[in-house]
């Protein structure tokens, strides 16, 4: 992982000073770097033998900090990885430009990768991943949003990355088509899960853990899956509250902590968490088929960690 | 041509509603689909016997239209393209969503085309409109920015799109280095051209050919070059009318057509239409070693049409 933090240091770099200044800041906040370590993972785990990989797995990581410089546009955030949002130092146009920057970057370094089928993998996840930012936009003050719509939005926007992410670095490594799907399954269901839990930490978590507020998407009046359990659960009683604090976004003190308590009185924050647990333990079940050693159980803890994180 | 714009329809479908609507406003306005047909041109000039040209053709019109989306969101335009800009239709965030579901299916577009040399001039190119864009936003309001550094950000914003679509196309037709270095210097001086017209017609133009308001450049406070030459012409007597109007943008009624006026005393608008047609006679010159028949003279006809046109 060093030596892709390399890469992704060396490309995000420019002769236009904007650009190297606020991709460092985004890129240097408290960054997981999940994506490329998927990337890495899968690629040893089906036998890589060069290091095609980094580069793909470099490029990974810049789809996804190009995707969190828009969404952050997008939404309006005021925090990201424990910083002060981009947009709210440089302004909105600079975000979206050096965003349009770290895209074609992260083509540029796949083509560096010379794979055409990890291109053809992560070209068409980029393409999904902005479906899936649209239908979230234009679906996310809806009240009855079902759980099934809730889930295609979130495989869309988040998981798709991921089961790219690993699908890419088997595909490099000469992966057969059921390996190339197993990695595929365990990176979308791990990249499901997920985004469960940091949809649940929205609502339980502690800013200083998290950095970033927690209560943004409950003030965004974004549908997400613990307020839309909670919502149906609630029924005909509430409906006035829901209408006013999330479609009509008229909020006011305490109004996020009676939403927390009504989370917990219907357990839709646990569910929530139980659905993650569930793609967390499909997820491992999709690496059954690889020797239980080595990058088997690095990937295994990755999917409990995925779980049991508080940020 | 129409094959070209078949594609473009087929490939901006989505089941996800609001982006065929945002990408049909859009890409129906009022185009002059130049750059795709730069691709289609020297593929064919390039001696291209197979249609992957086709594909290469109608990515590059996605990438143009998904940098017009990003670019009417940074610059808050009005009119594109004889229409309302899509960010005052469905709002910023979609036309920020949009433009990245255009740019990710532009690259889905080139894996089909199938050719890796391709790919690597059209992500390089990418990479350098977005920098271009950056330059041109960070430095835009410079009153003292210099002629050879506003060719630099031309150069990058709009002409590394010609060059790049031009090129692309040789490289997908075989076409040996020179020629391809032949191609890809017409498609620059083309777009060099191409975008001091554009530059010169903010001031000159009419709003019902434009398809956009004139005077729009001068009201963001862009310094384009007619506008740099008119300031570096006019020195210190008109030095505060400049920083009232450009560097503070405060403007009042008859601002503009003062600004028409020193142009047209200072020469600045001529000068401008000058270099243009310097520029588009080197792109014919670049044109020596094809055969004066067929799709030479068209694209010698092209280079003239850039110059000569009012819209």
């Amino acid at each position: 992982m060093a030596a892709v933090d390399g890469l992704i240091r060396r490309h995000m770099d420019s002769p236009v000073p904007v650009i190297p200044a606020l991709a460092e800041h985004l890129i240097s906040g408290s960054a997981k770097r999940l994506r490329p370590l998927l990337t890495v993972a899968a690629a040893r785990l089906a036998g890589a033998r060069d290091d095609a990989c980094l580069k793909l797995a470099a490029a990974v990581e810049f789809i996804h900090t190009a995707t969190l410089l828009h969404d952050d546009v997008v939404d309006s955030s005021q925090l990201r990885r424990g910083r002060v949002a981009a947009h709210l130092i440089w302004g909105a146009p600079s975000s979206v430009l050096v965003g349009d920057f770290l895209f074609a970057r992260a083509f540029e370094l796949m083509v560096g990768a010379n794979s055409m089928p990890a291109l053809e993998i992560l070209a068409r996840a980029s393409r999904v991943i902005a479906e899936g930012e649209v239908l979230q936009l234009t679906r996310s003050h809806d009240l009855d949003l079902t759980e099934a719509l809730y889930i295609d939005i979130i495989r869309a926007k988040t998981a798709e990355l991921f089961a790219a992410a690993a699908e890419a670095g088997a595909v490099s490594a000469g992966a057969p088509p059921e390996r190339r799907r197993a990695l595929r399954k365990y990176g979308q269901d791990l990249g499901l899960a997920f985004q469960l839990v940091d949809d649940a930490l929205d609502y339980s978590g502690e800013s200083d853990e998290l950095g970033k507020n927690p209560g943004d998407d409950f003030r965004e009046g974004k549908a997400t899956l613990p307020l839309l359990l909670a919502i149906a659960r609630t029924g005909p009683a509430e409906r006035e509250f829901w209408l006013r604090t999330v479609d009509r976004r008229e909020q006011a003190d305490g109004d996020f902590e009676r939403v927390r308590e009504l989370m917990r009185q219907t357990g839709a924050l646990q569910d929530t968490l139980d659905r993650a647990q569930a793609y967390a333990e499909s997820a491992k079940a999709a690496l059954a088929e690889f020797p239980a050693i080595g990058w088997r159980p690095a990937l295994e803890d990755l999917a409990d960690f995925a779980v049991a994180r508080k940020a």
